[in-house]
């Protein structure tokens, strides 16, 4: 196949210079067909997933373009992990304003091809469309499960524990300090814990490295993407109980306890601010410990912050004395 | 389950309202948890597309909402057919901007739901945004092929005939006609030349019909989407053979054919203008009869408009002298 460079398109030469590198699986024929071809893995159903960033509305527009390439793969590769899913592979729709040349696209690519590398979560094939609104990247993701073994958010039975990855909150305080860097003085935040607090929001950590042991323990599972207390409460209701969590337990990073200890009232972002990017998941009482233990083994902290009663689908956040803690916007929604 | 609409957020809101009711695919679980599940058909391989559109870029603000849903999907079930896959199922991410609302909602999604049952093309899953930019659908489809049957772009052998469904360059004009309504005039185009132009541009009209024709016959097809020049010369560089069409063999509406009488240069614009949503397709010649036997069962035209012969990976367009014309702008491109 030889060809002269000048014949192709520039939508094809963008293709070739940028995303062709990355398009190392056979089934997506180097971007020059029309589609992707994928052979499903046996005896497995496929997990799919699609979720987006727009420029502005989900990450700053002088972000990195590698980081924001990571993070839009992040936020889907954690929709699979929850589900104890493993990747297959993504679809990339991207939606460029004219001002969007190589000095962005040459490491939005490396940062994908690196994070496609990392999770072996390769790129399947895409589109790129001129928009004259902001950057728009859409990724379908794809995974896979065990015929019927998809976690869902419906599994949940009075008794189980509730439990959580990581820390809560850190990215929507740092969502705060990039808003409004005088936020940091007045929440008494050292360079450490704000610079701590910024990447959180900047780059998720999504959990697939623990998609074994929700597969294994999990009764229900969610990844925490809009605050812990409205999605929680989408699991509760999916499954049709009532979880009761223990706010004191929820686990919080040093740089969030930080702020939340010169300022309380931090308490209602930590718990609703969303862009978490954990699991929230219940398991058996029984599992908890085998649980800890498989997830300790890959490194990621699980923390119990409560447990699962009968109830008609609701999230009730308790304080030190088991009264009700109630939030004026339980959940991020766009709408 | 019972729960409360107003502990809901606006987005599960305008989920539960508009979207849910699409959902009837088992594996979508109601749209109510992260992802979906899907069970790969046996002996098959996945067939996978993404292709959105934008408004302002690929529709005009003011068309009809349920065209712009069908639409959406169409562009990506043309991609589907031209592969010979079977559609299984489609994500939909979808930006929208501040002044969106039910006046626009209800009718897209009446449109997608009616496109999504007559091509049995169900809603697995989707993402719901608010964009400062305009309205931006992204669809990722899903489509079925028996495994290592996915027709490739490659496949083109010297001594096959090049097919074309349909007839090529009236969404072209009818675009034109949009955006400049003199035109029609300069063109002498009646009332039904001009709605029949324009309508080809609002709503194409995939080839899915056709599917298990191209499966049994095509050596190599793909769908016309960015004028027949350039993606024909797409086709003829993946198999590494050169295409000899000829012009005036390329099948026309009465309406382009009328234009193109009043005004010959529009020629260009019917060959390379794009949006045509067709397939074209190469054949043994053997095989030219039967396909055609098997196609015009399912109502599709289709016209044999020229052959491949060995080559460098170039399509030649022949006038009536056999002269080769040349083209300012082969292919429509973003970038």
């Amino acid at each position: 196949m030889s060809k002269a460079p000048a014949e192709l398109s520039g939508e094809e030469r963008l293709i070739a210079r940028y995303f062709r590198p990355l398009a190392k699986h056979p089934g997506a024929f180097g971007l020059i067909d029309d589609a992707a071809a994928l052979v499903p893995p046996a005896g497995c159903d496929l997990v799919l997933k699609t979720d987006g960033l727009i420029g502005g509305v989900h990450f700053f527009p002088d972000d990195p373009a590698d980081a924001v390439a990571k993070k839009a793969l992040r936020v889907n590769l954690s929709d699979l992990a929850a589900k104890g899913a493993r990747p297959l592979g993504f679809l990339l729709a991207l939606a460029l304003p004219q001002e969007i040349g190589p000095a962005w696209l040459e490491p939005f690519a490396r940062g994908l091809g690196e994070d496609a590398e990392f999770f072996e979560f390769p790129l399947l094939g895409g589109d790129t469309d001129r928009t004259p609104g902001p950057i728009t990247i859409s990724i379908a993701a794809l995974g896979a499960v065990f015929h019927g073994k998809m976690i869902r958010r419906s599994g949940a039975k009075p008794g189980d524990r509730v439990v959580v990855t990581g820390t809560i909150g850190d990215a929507a305080l740092g969502l705060l300090l990039r808003r409004d860097p005088t936020t940091a003085k007045r929440w008494n935040l050292n360079r450490g814990h704000q610079d701590y607090l910024k990447a959180r929001y900047l780059l998720p950590q999504p959990r697939n490295a623990i998609v074994e042991a929700l597969r294994t323990y999990a009764t229900a599972a969610m990844d925490v993407s809009d605050g812990l207390v409205g999605d929680l409460a989408k699991l509760c209701r999916a499954s049709g109980v009532t979880a009761e969590i223990d706010v004191e337990s929820v686990p919080l990073s040093d740089a969030a306890r930080a702020a939340r200890a010169k300022k309380p009232a931090l308490v209602e972002t930590i718990l609703t601010g969303g862009d978490d990017y954990e699991v929230v998941a219940t398991l058996p009482v029984g599992a908890v410990e085998a649980f800890r233990q498989a997830t300790s083994a890959a490194h990621v902290l699980v923390t119990e912050i409560g447990k699962v009663v009968a109830g008609e689908g609701t999230a009730r956040f308790l304080d030190r004395k088991r009264k009700m803690v109630c939030f004026a916007r339980p959940s991020f929604s766009h709408f």
